[in-house]
């Protein structure tokens, strides 16, 4: 069982965290090759990401792809959202647990930014 | 003339800001709608937003569109921008300054997501 986790930072407006949420979600009902997508927080709100991890392997998740949505190429990118997979990897060392780019560095992103100004 | 000016929150990592900057110009090379794509910060790096604007102006822009490279839509995008962008508009009221929809507010942030996660 394949499931795709979407991470972001979390924020203190719940709003913000339902945005991702619904992301996710939207994610879900526009591909098939993962059986699930979800979503989890590096932080201020729930699930944080080593439980999102932990609730796809729990559903049966035998591949859990980590997504970052993030800008920038930060210390978040590099340290935190590895640390947070790492100690849950160790747990689980028969789950293969991969983590994919992040956002930012998404070659389409200058394009769908051009189309957005046109909006 | 017309202007693009990519808006992002700015970091004290000189490297994130860095990535804006590189993202403006590739976006800018990608284009031939505007005579220019630039980026400006709300904080934390140069030029800040106003500047930004005002530097466009200064090359001669009459039409001025603010793109803001932000996930989520939070006070940054929907109060600090804003009235960043309105004391610039007050100085010169005949140039014409639009505010895009944010970058998280795009539809096709789904499937760019989609993408990355097959990398």
């Amino acid at each position: 069982m394949k499931y795709l986790l979407l991470v972001a930072h979390g924020s203190r407006r719940a709003a913000s965290n339902d945005e991702v949420r619904t992301l996710a979600h939207q994610m879900n009902t526009l591909q098939d090759e993962y059986d699930e997508v979800g979503s989890a927080f590096l932080e201020l709100a729930e699930p944080m990401i080593p439980d999102g991890i932990r609730q796809a392997i729990a559903k049966g998740a035998n591949e859990v792809v980590v997504l970052p949505y993030f800008l920038s190429a930060g210390r978040h990118v590099s340290k935190d959202v590895p640390a947070e997979v790492d100690s849950v990897q160790a747990e689980y060392p028969e789950v293969k647990i991969r983590i994919a780019p992040y956002l930012g560095s998404a070659t389409g992103i200058a394009d769908l930014l051009l189309e957005q100004a046109r909006k």
